[in-house]
């Protein structure tokens, strides 16, 4: 049984700490942190059986019981809170991003060389039912060799304009789920991205130095090339689609829905909207990625998705960013880490 | 070119002058007669090119340039113009149904016999893209033995009352199409019905001794059971599907669309309801049989739905009315021929 | 919370133990009993964290902390353990079906009289999402006035001839769950069936004096007419779908995938198989027909399948059993309960 | 009734001969003319009732009687017979591209300056049904401002080297049609192209100095974006789909089929792939663009493409290959003309 140390009972927090309780048979919630902890949030850790509740993270980096810590903190503070976690002997599963400061990264790496400990950075669209689909597809070879690559990812609501300041920019913050499954489909690296982005949801996310909708071009080092569809703000909820094509066919995914209900009427015949965000969507994926960390840890084996896949997303990001302000294809080479 | 005369020039009578004219390549319409022919019928006529327009169709059936003639009349003079038609030495196309009186069809037959002559029956859906797919599954072994054939068959509105107390009931007017897609779908005749109908739609139609909605289940000659669903109207539509369930698979097919168009918006994914109506839905395969009736006068070749594929559903329809008025199961044999 | 003893230790008695671990926060799993209970199902209890375990199940029922019972043993010990438990004063789940003895379902109910005690009967079909969308569409008025039912159930496997023996008929065994969605999807009392079937899957079955194929028509108290179409084997796995047409529309669910995923090469567009079967396709159902019983408890409100809901379905599959061996519709009236 | 004169016999020149005969009403071929005419072309002509059938295209533009030409012939020769029927006062059709040279359209739109003829381009592609949903779901407002356009489009095989060496290039071949979809579809003009693409189908096309598949972006006039997706083969057949999102929702369309039927067995559920190639799956948009062709004649009202649609997207296909030559985005304004 892994004692697991959950750092941040915010949102994503909250969904790892009861995906774990219901569905990771190896793992328990030992303890949980955060430095704004209520009465509210205590009563339902304690609810979940959690025997350790506190506001200082640092309680569980130094309790010997704990055998790994998640970090769910918010983005700035996931790289030096990953490395006090190593320094403490734990396994670490970050939330994405690591940082978006890639000196940052750079530390939290230089902290891992030579340590026998596992860091899973938490990709979790990885997991998910259908992408699965579309890789073991790919791998499997019923596609034949990959050609294109379309991944549709559009969410249900614009953020506050708060949110998008301190977000990193959309590309960093939205489109890094859509740069990992790129590489993660198609099983190859970036070498270079061109991104046509603007605000046509909310211009006032122009005035914030950001975008709300993109389209981005990326070529694999494979040969085959990618396209991303963004949108901050799809009328009809959720839009989380693939399509991969190759010499031998199409493997495509479409959205899940509540249920497979179709009601005929004389307005049409209409289907359901997609699950409404990214937690009812993703849920299965979220426990999924877990049950992989934790056999990782018992089994000894590689993350499913390690550090460098973490900074891969990064930095076709910045990229990204670089090729919307310059309006040229830039290489993955420019990015210097 | 076969010269074909068409009797009747309502709304079936106008479909096939079209559809020769413009989709049969080896036949024309030479003559067209109706007892009611005005003005702007003539020059619909005219407009297709066809030279003889008459009111009396007694000059088609004397006219020895006329091969074929298609009835395209009232259903109530079908057998006698069938059988005049005949003694005057012409291949027939008859539209469905030949009669509903079942001695008047054994007098056409009896005309029949010993002529060389076609004589095809106009049960269209066969010649439908759908149906065949369906029945092109069973006859390859797609789905191995028949189990289970469902047609469903719902029309988008109800006729007026008038035309019900007319109509010979929803078994002989409407389900015949159904009885004959059961027929040619399973390869099999039927032995048994039962009936399960009631006037849902509009009760009035129930004074009328008639019913608007019924649920049929048949009992076929090769071991298969076959239910036919039907409604005279469906809120979105002409509804036209059929499913096909055996040892190996299932075979099923859906509604026609005017476009793929799908629309997602806050109100849901929405595709297009059905074609509207039979025109709109079948219109191909009104061409279709004609083509294949004039390629069996060309080839000398058995018409592919002779007189007794036109007989059985009517047979069939007479059981299922025994079948609801007296709340049992009735064997065809009940039904005497 | 509400402490649960599981009555039998088999198949559907795991389930409901995982279920209620994993997803029912308000009970838990207090002891389980199995007369067959073995070290490995000893170690898979433990693991769940149930306390007592057992071989006699009176341990259970004498146990006071034990506020209700999950009946998950064979069909024929069903109404007995109801009676013992109902008079050791727990509240009751009971595997569907009650019984297939009429009289031993008219003595559970008789210890129920009286006595404060909650009675849900397992018919978890009703707590699935697809089937729960079709009763929300009917009972909002979506889809109008109900005129016609269709209910698709096929298994991906026949059972073995020596299960078939012991079954009670597919009726019983099968149907059961059916004839229970028609009546909660309708909303409505069923009043006649008609049905017709045949042992096409597997002729040894007809040795058996059962059947594997059949259409079921039911007349229903509000008008409708419904029609179940069941099948012990199709190709494609475990088809589970249901349709409902009325005077406004219609409401269709289809089946469950693994993943939407969609392949298209040169054989076709390919989408997947229904999952495989009930345990797959209806674990939620089962997680929420246990919360429903344990709020039903705890607010001490009406469960949601009561006994009566428990027992209509029996009926109805004996006047089916009747109706396939006198070939006649036969009324509801007629079976004495 | 226009009198057509049809100047090429070859592929593209029977369809229209075909589709006039059958279904443009107020239309037909008087004439039709090919260097290359063989005895079972005239057959096939005089088989269709065309009444003038000869070698040298003059013939037609010399006839009084003619009162439009259609331009069938090969690509190189277009924009001279355009410039000679212009002189002769003939109403012209001229399928796409009008030239590869941009001198010669100009030299066209100079003859056409001051003449009160009719100049249509065939893009047929805008008349079907499939295109004008989406287009009309945009023009009526039902998905809200434009934000992102999706054009698929893959054909079933690759052409041959010999082909690909005098196409003029993908871009000038094949993606015209597309570049035309995003005019069309958008109602907006494209202001950059940036074109990623690659010889991934055959390699021995790059050799050829052309490419097989590409991902191509625009940003258009109205601030919204485009993304082109091509290939020279798709394993699964011809993939003609196009999605665009807005403000308010979004409309997607996709394949045609032969049927609608599905068919499931154990190897999953499978529907058709789409229509074989571009007769199979535009035949109904050619005799529609035709038909508005005809009614632009006879009611002297502007014709749906004309020659200004018709130059656009080659100055698109001209930028498009000029970005995927020098690896950046290239502005229309670039493109001289």
């Amino acid at each position: 049984m892994i004692k697991i140390g959950i750092i941040g009972a915010g949102r994503i927090g909250k969904v790892h700490a009861e995906g774990i309780t219901n569905g990771v048979k190896k793992a328990c919630v030992y303890a949980i942190a955060d430095p704004f902890m209520n009465d509210t949030q205590r009563e339902w850790a304690r609810g979940l059986g959690i025997e350790h509740i506190c506001t200082d993270y640092h309680e569980i980096l130094n309790d010997p019981e704990v055998d790994a810590v998640m970090i769910c903190s918010s983005t700035n503070t996931h790289a030096d809170i990953s490395i006090e976690a190593i320094a403490a002997g734990k396994h670490v599963f970050c939330e994405k991003p690591i940082s978006q400061d890639l000196a940052k990264i750079k530390e939290v790496m230089n902290a891992l060389e030579g340590r026998n400990l596992k860091y899973q950075v938490g990709f979790n669209r990885r997991f998910d039912h259908n992408f699965e689909a579309v890789r073991e597809a790919i791998v499997s070879g019923k596609i034949g060799d990959l050609h294109m690559l379309h991944v549709t990812a559009r969410d249900p609501e614009a953020p506050p304009l708060e949110y998008v300041r301190v977000s990193g920019g959309m590309f960093l913050d939205m489109t890094i789920h859509d740069f990992d499954m790129v590489r993660f489909l198609s099983g190859s690296d970036v070498v270079e991205v061109y991104a046509a982005g603007a605000a046509l949801v909310n211009p006032k996310i122009a005035d914030e130095g950001d975008i709300d909708t993109a389209i981005i071009t990326l070529k694999l080092a494979n040969g085959a090339i990618a396209v991303i569809d963004n949108s901050r703000q799809a009328a009809y909820g959720y839009d989380q689609r693939a399509e991969a094509f190759g010499s031998k066919g199409q493997i495509a995914v479409g959205n899940d829905t509540v249920s497979t209900a179709v009601l005929s009427n004389a307005d049409g015949v209409t289907a359901e909207k997609p699950l409404y965000f990214f937690l009812e969507r993703y849920m299965a994926s979220f426990i999924k990625e877990v049950n992989c960390f934790v056999e990782a840890i018992i089994e000894d084996k590689p993350v499913p998705v390690d550090i460098k896949s973490g900074l891969a997303p990064i930095l076709i990001a910045k990229a990204a960013k670089k090729s919307l302000d310059e309006n040229r294809p830039v290489a993955l080479s420019e990015i210097k880490f």
